[in-house]
């Protein structure tokens, strides 16, 4: 998926929704579409935000998986490199030319560990997280076997209840393995809050992040005393990146969600009591549908079901109209109240989904829109790509 | 996707879970992972049950999106062919050679048309729904473009509150100016009750079913009334083909989900108050998951989360396990509670899905497994062909 996508051998409406040139009203439904310009706003915002407050902003490539988006981020936004989830997905990102990762996750499996190390080969940074004293010798051996360097980052668990230790000494304990272990190099603290980034409550936000920034300054000061000063501590999503970037502690921010948006995230709010939607960032990212029935007056059928998005964090919303309601999903058929029947049989709407990441997932591409025409076609490079 | 696989291009853990000849213990993780043996007996069982009771099965393409799969299905369980919910399916189920082919939903964008009526060309005969009279000219339009024939079913809503006509006089409007229009011709009636399938109550679902049988009934009564009997009528799902196979007016079932099975409909009861996948249907579908932290006694996390399911139906249920529970679920981690600890990094486990249709469609690949060995790497040769 990461080579250049050669149009000519391109179907539309078999390979791919659309093609550069199109007229944005061709295109077929339903698929994925990015406003370009909200989107590269949103870049520069974020950006201008990092460059300012001095933080470095590793962008969250498991969120739309896209090399070209990535590339967008690093070119306007200042990136320094992006951070995912999974062996597989850096691998696509190292392939596509991003040479700083960070898999903000542990990786365990013999097979995995083995793939991780050989990415450095490729001129690639690559960082992992550890959470487990027998995960370092893993890692080594692999790394030693291909000789490379993989940094480490120790995850520390402020709140998300997932992976990461939960204590100063833990932490402490496992760096000290790493900085002592062949092929390894301790660089950092991984610390994201996964589980408050949602709560609509900027105060309850707020709260939930100043005792993840104890914890994490209790484990930096810990490593400190054992001559192990962390040269990165990282962290930081959508709904709570100005916490850590004024905490004094973290310097690198792994936001994502901010450069396209979505339902559930939009409607958290920020400290003046705003959706965040409404503001400080704009919809970028739509599932384009079309409908596809109205044998009831009062209800039209359009063709993005559970096969074109995840419902996860709720339905999508149809992006500015106040008249018509996305009201129920099945596999293939979304129902949309439509009691004044001012839609149309044929009619496009643009919905934005509950949640980017896992609809994001669903597709195989980005329909990049600028002035009613199709400019981008670029893959969700690293779709499907959970192992 | 239809080309043969050409395993020597594939890398394990980088495109591919797994290759055939592996041992099971090697598949990467989280992929799907098939049990051939359970798949198969679910298989005849349905084909068996189809031939006692003299009912065609066009057996529904939409769930599995696999021509391996489907093809299986025309082998093993006699099925005379696919259902499938987009244009883009039917073009992939054609192309690998299933040539009865319906299109179980509307069609009305006028590419989507365009390409519809170019399928008969390779061999293949093609149903489509219709549940407006707007859309006959549109389709003869394109068959009489394309020199082909396109079959119609006038769908009818029995229940299901989605597409489809409420009143027999509209079926008959309808199969009316089908019937009169050139390139198409009048086949028969889609009437598949979707709304009562996952009732868990076997008579509640008999209640639903008796309704839109007394429904279809009266359709078929005033076709036949104006010349124009239905040659096929179609529907029936895995909570439900009974009793359209004993209604007698069902020639033709769709079921699905019974060759897979999922955690949502394996709660659904039998008459017997069984659930059906307790005895009627077995568990073949499984997301293969993998222990990646387990960094506090009481939890571990696996590397399935929502890019390897969707969650639409409930969280997906640990197979064959009582001690553990698969308790929450975010973009790449599953939690699951471990109360006694007895989970260990590494470890795999099986997961069924909520609801297997979405799942199927997340993932590129199925691995058949038997004895212990991989035996079939199979393409979900239509994922992400929504449009």
């Amino acid at each position: 998926m990461n080579a250049p996508v050669n149009f000519d051998q391109l179907e539309v409406g078999f390979d791919v929704p659309a093609l550069p040139g199109m007229d944005a009203a061709e295109i077929q439904t339903p698929c994925l579409v990015l406003d370009l310009d909200a989107l590269e706003r949103n870049i520069r915002k974020m950006g201008d935000y990092a460059r300012a407050h001095n933080m470095r902003h590793r962008v969250h490539g498991k969120m739309h998986k896209s090399v070209d988006v990535a590339k967008l981020q690093i070119k306007l936004g200042g990136a320094i490199g992006v951070c995912c989830q999974k062996v597989s997905e850096a691998e696509v990102f190292v392939r596509g030319g991003i040479i700083d990762v960070l898999v903000s996750n542990q990786v365990r499996d013999p097979r995995k560990i083995d793939r991780l190390a050989q990415l450095p080969k490729h001129g690639a940074k690559i960082i992992v997280c550890v959470d487990d004293i027998e995960n370092v010798a893993e890692l080594s051996d692999a790394a030693q076997k291909h000789g490379t360097t993989l940094e480490c980052f120790v995850e520390i668990d402020c709140g998300a209840g997932r992976c990461g230790v939960t204590t100063a000494d833990a932490a402490v304990e496992i760096a000290q393995a790493i900085d002592a272990a062949k092929g390894l190099k301790f660089t950092g603290i991984q610390a994201y809050q996964g589980a408050m980034q949602h709560l609509d409550s900027y105060e309850a936000r707020r709260d939930k992040l100043n005792v993840a920034i104890a914890q994490v300054k209790e484990a930096v000061a810990a490593l400190e005393a054992v001559g192990l000063k962390p040269e990165l501590v990282s962290g930081g999503g959508t709904g709570s990146y100005y916490f850590e970037s004024n905490s004094g502690v973290y310097n690198e921010l792994q936001c994502g969600s901010y450069a396209f948006m979505d339902a559930d995230y939009g409607r958290i709010l920020d400290k003046d009591g705003n959706r965040i939607d409404n503001g400080e960032w704009e919809n970028a990212f739509f599932i384009l549908t079309q409908v596809m029935s109205h044998a009831k007056t009062d209800k039209a059928i359009c063709d993005a079901g559970l096969k074109a998005q995840s419902v996860d964090s709720g339905l999508p919303v149809v992006f500015g109209r106040t008249d018509v309601e996305y009201v129920k999903c099945s596999d293939e058929h979304g129902v949309i109240a439509d009691p004044s029947g001012v839609l149309k049989v044929g009619e496009k709407l643009k919905l934005v989904p509950g949640h980017c990441d896992p609809t994001a997932n669903v597709h195989d591409w980005y329909v990049g829109v600028r002035d009613g025409k199709v400019e981008q076609l670029w893959p969700v490079s690293a779709r499907g790509r959970a192992y």
